[in-house]
C-alpha cells in the first residue's frame, strides 16, 4: 500500500524514518508492506534518501490512484484543510498531527471520512506519542467521562520544571527552552496557552462527542508566573503546572486552561521536563493517567504511523469516531469553583482579609514584610474576580483543592 | 444484543452494574443497546436485581441463539477454558478478566476466535482498568517493543507502600491488606509473585506475538522483604517495587518478576497503594507509562465492558491479535545483567568486598555494627549467585541501574 507524506519538517521526516526503519515489523502487523511513494515539500533535499520521493505538486499525489493513505504534517490550516478534505473525498484516509486543523475542522473531517468509508485519524495531535485519543474513543468506552485533565504542552512544562529546579526566572527559562529547541522563536502559542487550549478542545470534543470550539475555552498561559510564585509553590510543597482541564458537573461541561498549584499527591505532580501527561476520569473506571514524550520527532511520528497502520488495516472501513458538528455549549467560567493562591502588597493584608475567605496564609523569606500571600477557601471564579477587582493583586494562581 | 455473564463474583457483579448503569451511553457508542440476558452462578441471590437473570446451567446459555457475547469472569482454568472454547466455536465473542486462562490458553483462544470470525478479548486480565492490552496491540503498533515493565499487582504494592510509609513489618502489612480486603486469606498468588508473573507473560506474549509460558519466567515475590530492607531503600532515596519486566536485547527476550529498588526518577516510583502502572518502551516512541486502579470491582468491570463494546461493534469481524502458539524461548536468567543491593553480617564485610564488585556501601542506624550492606556494580545474575553462594547473605534485592 502506498503512502504520501505532506510536509517534510520535523514530524514529516520522522514519519518517513519510522516507516522506513520499522518497515518489516509494520508489514507483519498490517499484513502487507506500507511504502512511501511521495513526500510533498517546497524545498529540495539533494543527496538525502527522501530526494527520490519528493514532489512539489499536491495534484500529482491526489491524481495517483495508487495512493491510499495521506499523512498531513504540514501544520497550519491552509492548505492543510483543503488537502485533507479533498483527500478524504477522493477516498483516501488521512492521518495528521495537526492540532489546529483537528480542533477547527475535526468534526467535519470525521464526518467526511465516514461518508466515504475511509478514516480521518489524529492520534498525534494531542500528547505526541501518548496514545490518549485512542484511549478516549476506543478504550474508555464503558464509562461516562467525568474529567479530563492534562499537562498538554511540553515546552511550558519544561520551563516550569527548570524554574522549579534551578530558581531560574521566566525569561531565563524561556531563553533556555529556545536554545534547546523546545520553544519556538515566537513562543506565544506555547506560553500563552493556545497550544494546550486546542488540545483540551479536541479531548473534550471526543469525551462528549460534540464540537467544542477552542475560542470558548478560557485560556491563561504561564507568562505571569515568576520565580517568586515558584518559590511560594515550593514552600507549600506544590508544583505549578499548566493544566488543560474539562469536567462534567450537573450535566454541564466546563473547560479551562490555566496554571495551577497541584498537590504532591497529584499524579501530574511528578511529570517534569518536556513530558506530557493526561488523566481521564471515568464514572466506573476511576482515574487513568498516561504519560510520555508529548512532542519530539520520533514519538510524534510513531503516533502518526500507528494511525497509518490503523488506516491500512481498515481499508474502505470507517472506524467510528463520535464527534458531531453540533456545538457543545460550555458552562460559564464565572460558575467554575476553585481555590486561589493570591499575593498582594503587605500593606493590603487587612483589606485582603476582609475581601477573601482565607484558608491559610503563607510567607516566604524573599517576600517577608513586603507581600501578604494566602490561599482562599473554595469560591467561584466570579466571586474571586469581584473581590480581586477591589485590591491590587500582584499575582494569583489557581490552587488544587 | 444479548450478553451472558459467567460468574457473579466481584468482577461479574461489577460488569452487571456497569452494563446497567451506563446502558444509555453504551447504547449510543455501540449503536444499539447491550442487555444482560443470563448470569451464570451456582448461588442464588434472592431479592437482588440479578435474580431474574440467574441460571445455574451453562447449556441454557450456549443453546440460546440470542446470546452473542459471553463474559467469562469466573476465574480459574476449569471450566472457564472449556466454556470459552465452546462459546467461541459456536460463534460467540468471549470477554474475560481471567489472567490464568489468558496466560495459559490465550494463543489458542485468540486463534479459535479468528477462525470463527468472532473475538476473544481480555483487556481486564492485566492492569485492571488500565487499558494496557489495547495500548500494546492497537496503539503502539509502529514500534518494536524494547521493554515492558510494570507494577502489576496492587496487593503487594499496597503492602510495600504501607511498609514504606508506616515502618510496618511484612506481617503487619499483610494483615492490614487482608483486613482491608486487598489480599486474600491465602495470599500466595500475590506475595509470591505468581499473579504478576502471569500478567507479564501475557504482556510479553503480545509484545512479541508469540507464546510466553509463565513457567519459564523467573519469579520472586516480596516474601523476603523486611522493614529493614525498606529502611535501607529509604536511606538510599529509593522505593522497593515488585516489578514484572521483559525486554529485548540482541534479538533475545528476557523476563523476570522480582522486587527492585527503583530510583526516585523512575516513573514507577510514585505509584503507590493499590495502583498499578505499566511502562512500555518503543524503539521510536520512547517510554509511555500508564497508571490507574489495577484492581477493584468497577475499574476491572469497566475494562471488561469496554471489551464487550468492542465485540458488539465487531459483530462477525475478528479484531486481529498477533499471538502465535509458537513458543517464545526466553533468554536464560543467568545472562541477565543488573545491580544488586546486598546485606551480610558485619563480620563478613571483608569477605564480601573480596567477592563482589562493590559500587557503594550503605549503613543505617538500625543495623550499624551488625550488618554490612552494599550495592554491587552491574554484574550478571550468574556472577552474582556464584559469589552469593560463598557467603551468608541476609537478603539481596535487585537495584535499578
Amino acid at each position: 500500500m502506498k503512502v504520501a507524506i505532506l510536509g517534510y519538517g520535523t514530524v514529516g521526516s520522522g514519519v518517513f524514518d519510522v516507516l522506513t526503519e520499522n518497515r518489516d515489523i509494520i508489514a507483519k502487523r498490517v499484513g502487507f508492506p506500507l511504502d512511501v511513494k511521495y513526500v510533498l515539500d517546497l524545498r529540495e533535499f539533494p543527496g538525502k534518501p527522501v530526494e527520490k520521493y519528493l514532489t512539489h505538486d499536491f495534484r500529482q499525489i491526489i491524481e495517483d490512484p495508487e495512493i491510499e493513505i495521506i499523512v498531513e504534517v504540514m501544520g497550519g490550516i491552509h492548505p492543510s484543510y483543503e488537502y485533507a478534505k479533498e483527500a478524504l473525498e477522493s477516498g483516501r484516509s488521512v492521518c495528521t498531527s495537526n492540532k489546529e486543523l483537528v480542533a477547527k475542522h475535526g468534526a467535519e473531517l470525521v464526518g467526511i471520512a465516514k461518508d466515504h468509508s475511509v478514516n480521518f485519524l489524529f492520534e498525534a495531535s494531542v500528547g505526541g506519542g501518548i496514545p490518549v485519543i485512542r484511549q478516549l474513543i476506543r478504550s474508555i468506552t464503558a464509562d461516562e467521562v467525568e474529567e479530563v485533565c492534562g499537562i498538554l504542552n511540553g515546552t511550558t512544562n519544561y520551563m516550569m520544571t527548570l524554574m522549579r529546579e534551578t530558581g531560574a526566572t521566566f525569561e531565563e527559562a524561556l531563553t533556555d527552552a529556545q536554545d534547546k529547541g523546545f520553544a519556538e522563536r515566537n513562543p506565544a502559542a506555547d506560553i500563552e496557552g493556545h497550544d494546550a487550549c486546542r488540545k483540551i478542545a479536541i479531548l473534550t470534543s471526543l469525551a462528549y462527542a460534540k464540537q467544542v470550539d477552542y475560542e470558548d475555552i478560557y485560556t491563561e498561559g504561564i507568562v505571569s508566573i515568576s520565580d517568586i510564585d515558584v518559590a511560594y509553590a515550593k514552600a507549600m510543597k506544590r508544583g505549578i503546572k499548566l493544566l488543560g482541564r474539562s469536567y462534567l458537573k450537573d450535566g454541564t461541561v466546563y473547560a479551562m486552561v490555566a496554571p495551577c498549584m497541584v498537590r504532591k499527591k497529584n499524579p501530574l505532580y511528578p511529570v517534569n521536563g518536556v513530558y506530557n501527561a493526561i488523566m481521564i476520569r471515568g464514572n466506573m473506571l476511576g482515574d487513568v493517567v498516561c504519560y510520555g514524550m508529548g512532542a519530539g520527532k520520533l514519538p510524534t511520528a510513531s503516533a502518526v504511523v500507528s494511525d497509518v497502520i490503523d488506516a491500512a488495516k481498515h481499508r474502505h472501513v470507517n472506524i467510528p469516531i463520535l464527534w458531531e458538528k453540533e456545538k457543545l455549549v460550555l458552562g460559564a467560567k464565572d460558575d467554575m469553583d476553585g481555590k486561589f493562591f493570591v499575593r498582594v502588597a503587605f500593606a493590603d493584608a487587612d483589606k485582603a482579609r476582609a475581601l477573601f475567605p482565607i484558608a491559610k496564609e503563607i510567607s516566604i523569606l524573599e517576600c517577608e514584610g513586603r507581600e501578604f500571600a494566602f490561599v482562599t477557601e473554595v469560591m467561584s471564579e466570579k466571586a474571586f474576580s469581584d473581590a480581586a477587582e477591589k485590591i491590587a493583586v500582584i499575582n494569583r494562581i489557581r490552587y488544587e483543592i
